[in-house]
C-alpha cells in the first residue's frame, strides 16, 4: 500500500498520471476492491491530494447502498479525510508533475488540507453573504460523477473512468478536488484526528455553535445521538448548556453520550405522550434549544415543537426522505418559536473550518472520544461493517498503515 | 360625551366610581350603544385611565362579529388607544378617588400612556428573557372578560357586570388597565396619532424591525396590505430595503401601498403558478425577508417558500384558523432558510413602545398615511362600517370631539 511517494517514478508517474492504489464500488453494497487505478493530473482550479486519513460517514454508506438514488457506479466513494497536495515528482529534468493546476495560488505541496464535499467559490452570491455556505458553483452534488471543469473524471482503470463522488472521493491514495473544496490548514495538527472536521463533526457542531446558538446556561436537546448528534451535544457542552438532552431509540447509546455533555437521556419508546411534551415537562415549558440529527421527520416536529415559546430556536440538520412533509400548527411559530435549517454547520469550508481546527488545537473541541475504530485502508470494508452493524461513531481508515 | 373632569363630583364620582359613557356591545355583530357605565376604582396594580383617543382595530371587529369563538357579551371592545390616568376628583376633604391603584408606583394623573392589549409584568421569566414579550402573567387573554386582580369586571350598569376585553376596553371614556398593560410615553406625543402605535402599528412594524431585520438594500416581501401589514412595508422602508413587494389579493391596495415604501405588486389570482414561484423569478432566487400578515394558511407557506436559500427569514405575524395545519418541504428549512413567529412585533409593552412612539417623534416612523379617518365617539359604529367594508386603514375615534 506504499505507493507515496512512489520510488520508480517512471511506472508511477505515467505521462503525469499517477497510478494508485484506490478502494472501488463496483456495485451497489457490493465491497469495496483496493484497484490500481490512475489519476490524471489536476486541471484549472484542481488540486491533486495525496490522501493520509480518511473516515467513513453515513453518506458514503447511503449512496453505496443506493438504495432509492440514481446507482452511479463504479465509484470511488470517500469525502471526510484530511491529506496534503502531493509533491511534485520528476525523475528527468523536463517531466514536470504538476500536482496544483492552473489558478490556483492558495495551495502547495506540502501543505494540509482538509477536502469537504461542498465548496466555497468566493465569488458567488452565497459566498460573499455573510450567512450562507451553500455556494451556488460548488455547492453538494451526489448525482455528479464528474469534474465540473471539463464534465470528465480523473480516474480510469486501463481507461474505463470511475465515478468521483462529491468532489472528494477520498477512498484513494491521490483524488483531485477542487480548490474550492480544501480547507488549509493548521499544518501542526494531526490529520489522524482532525479528518472527521472535514464533515461529520462540523456539521453538529456547527448546527449547535454557529445556528442554534445557545447561552450559557440554556437547556439544549439533541435528537439522535450518532457522530453528527454528538458533535451537536459536544456544541452544546462547549456553549455552556446548563442541561443537554440526548432523545434516542436506542437506550444503548446513552452511556457513551455522557462523554459529550449528555445530561439527560429520553426514549420516545419509553412513553405514551408525544416526546415533545415529555421534554416540555422536564424543562418547564420547553428547551431553548432543540438539534434535530436523525432526518426523521417526526423527529423534526418534535424537535420544533419542544422548544420554548418566547425564544425557543430549533434547527434541523438531519436529511429526510424526499416525500416527507413537515407539518405544524401555525400557532407554535406565532408564540414566538424558530425554526431554521442547516447545511454543513454553516461553515464555509475554506473561510471556517481552519478555525475548527484551530478549537481542537485549542483543545476545546474534543475529538478522541469520536475516534472508536481504526483500520488499515487494505482493511476499509471493516469499516463498512461496523457501521451497517450500527458499532463505534467514526472509524479512521489510514491510508499509510501497514 | 364631555364626562371628564366631571362638574358634579357628587354625580359624577360616586363612591369612587366613575359614570361615564362607554359603547356597550350587547350583542355579536349588532351596533353598539353608548351607555352610561359605571366605571370602578382601580385595584392593586390597576390604573384608571381616561382615553382620549382610541381607533379600531381588526381584533375588535373578529371578536364582536363573533364567529367561532365563544361569544362573551356584553362587552365594551377597543385595544388601540392613548389616554392618560385621571385626575384625582374630590370635592370633600375626606374622598379620595384614587385612579392608580396601590403598588403603581411609575405612573401618575396626567402622565400620557398607551394602553396595550398584552402586558409585561417585568418579574417572568418572559418579561426577564431578552427576546420574548409573552409575559406569563399578562399575556393576551381573549377569553378573559375580567379584571385578574379579584376576576371581576370594573364596568356596570346598575349593578349589571359588562366584560371587558383584551384588559384594556377603550371604547369608553374611563377604563381600568393594569398597570403592566400600560406604555408610558413622551408628553409631547399628539395622543390623535400615536394611538395607532398601541397594536396594529407596532404588531407590523415589529414583525419586521425586530424580527425579519432587514439588511440595507434587501428585497422584503409584505403578504396582505392591510394596515399591519403596510406598517410591516413601513418598517421595512424604515430599515432602507431596495425593494418592497406587497402581495394582496386586492389590486385596489397597490396605489395606496406606494406611500408605505411598496415598489413592486404581486396578486397572486394574476399567476398560474404558485407566487412563491413568481417572487423567486422576480428576484433572483428568492427575497431576503418576507412578512405575513393575512393569517391564511396558504400565504404563510408562500411567504415561506419565497425566502431566498442561504439566508432568507420568512415572519408570520397574522392569525390562522385554529384548525390551520403549516406544510412545507423540510429542504425549504434544509436551504438555509429560517421561520419565525411573532406577536406585538416582539415590542415588550412597556419598555419598548416608548421608543416607537419616539421613532414618531424623530419623523423615521410616519403615522398620517395610517390615519384615513376620523369621527366622534358617538359615531363609532361609522367605524365598524368603514373596516366591515375594507374602506381606509384606521379610523380614529375621538372621545372629546363634539
Ligand atoms: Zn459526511
Ligand atoms: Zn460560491
Ligand atoms: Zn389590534
Ligand atoms: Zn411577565
Amino acid at each position: 500500500m506504499k505507493s507515496t511517494p512512489p520510488q520508480d517514478v517512471e511506472i508511477w508517474n505515467v505521462g503525469r498520471f499517477y497510478i494508485n492504489m484506490a478502494a472501488v464500488a463496483w456495485e451497489a453494497g457490493k465491497p469495496l476492491v483496493i484497484e490500481q487505478v490512475e489519476v490524471a493530473p489536476p486541471q484549472a482550479m484542481e488540486v491533486r491530494i495525496n490522501v493520509k486519513y480518511t473516515s467513513l460517514c453515513h453518506t458514503d454508506l447511503y449512496f453505496w447502498e443506493s438504495k432509492g438514488q440514481t446507482p452511479l457506479f463504479p465509484r470511488i466513494f470517500g469525502h471526510e479525510a484530511a491529506g496534503s497536495p502531493s509533491l511534485i515528482v520528476s525523475s528527468k529534468p523536463n517531466s514536470i508533475v504538476e500536482s496544483v493546476g492552473e489558478g490556483v495560488t492558495e495551495l502547495k505541496p506540502g501543505d494540509h488540507v482538509l477536502p469537504v464535499f461542498t465548496g466555497e467559490c468566493k465569488e458567488c452570491r452565497h459566498c460573499k453573504s455573510e450567512e450562507s455556505n451553500m455556494c451556488d458553483l460548488l455547492r453538494i452534488n451526489t448525482d455528479r460523477g464528474v469534474m465540473l471543469n471539463d464534465g470528465k473524471s480523473r480516474f480510469s482503470i486501463k481507461g474505463q473512468p470511475i465515478n468521483h463522488f462529491l468532489g472528494t472521493s477520498t477512498f484513494s491514495e491521490y483524488t483531485v478536488v477542487h480548490v474550492g473544496c480544501l480547507a488549509k490548514i493548521n499544518p501542526s495538527a494531526p490529520l489522524d484526528k482532525v479528518c472527521i472536521i472535514s464533515c461529520g463533526v462540523s456539521t453538529g457542531l456547527g448546527a449547535t455553535l454557529n445556528v442554534a446558538k445557545p447561552k450559557r446556561g440554556s437547556i439544549v436537546a439533541v435528537f439522535g445521538l450518532g457522530a453528527v448528534g454528538l458533535a451537536a451535544c459536544e456544541g452544546a457542552r462547549i456553549a455552556g448548556a446548563s442541561k443537554i438532552i440526548g432523545v434516542d431509540l436506542n437506550p444503548n447509546r446513552f452511556e457513551d453520550a455522557k462523554k459529550f455533555g449528555v445530561t439527560d437521556f429520553v426514549n420516545p419508546k419509553d412513553h405514551q405522550k408525544p416526546v415533545q411534551e415529555v421534554l416540555a415537562e422536564m424543562t418547564d415549558g420547553g428547551v431553548e434549544n432543540a438539534i434535530e440529527c436523525t432526518g426523521n421527520i417526526n423527529a423534526m416536529i418534535s424537535a420544533f415543537e419542544c422548544v420554548h415559546d418566547g425564544w425557543g430556536v430549533a434547527v434541523l440538520v438531519g436529511v429526510p426522505h424526499k416525500d416527507a412533509v413537515f407539518m405544524t400548527k401555525p400557532i407554535n411559530f406565532l408564540n414566538e418559536r424558530t425554526l431554521k435549517g442547516t447545511f454543513f454547520g454553516n461553515y464555509k469550508p475554506r473561510t471556517d473550518i481552519p478555525n475548527v481546527v484551530e478549537m481542537y488545537m485549542k483543545k476545546e473541541l474534543e475529538l478522541d472520544k469520536f475516534l472508536t475504530h481504526r483500520v488499515k485502508f487494505s482493511e476499509i470494508n471493516k469499516a463498512f461493517d461496523l457501521m451497517v452493524k450500527g458499532e463505534g461513531l467514526r472509524c479512521i481508515i489510514s491510508m499509510d498503515d501497514d
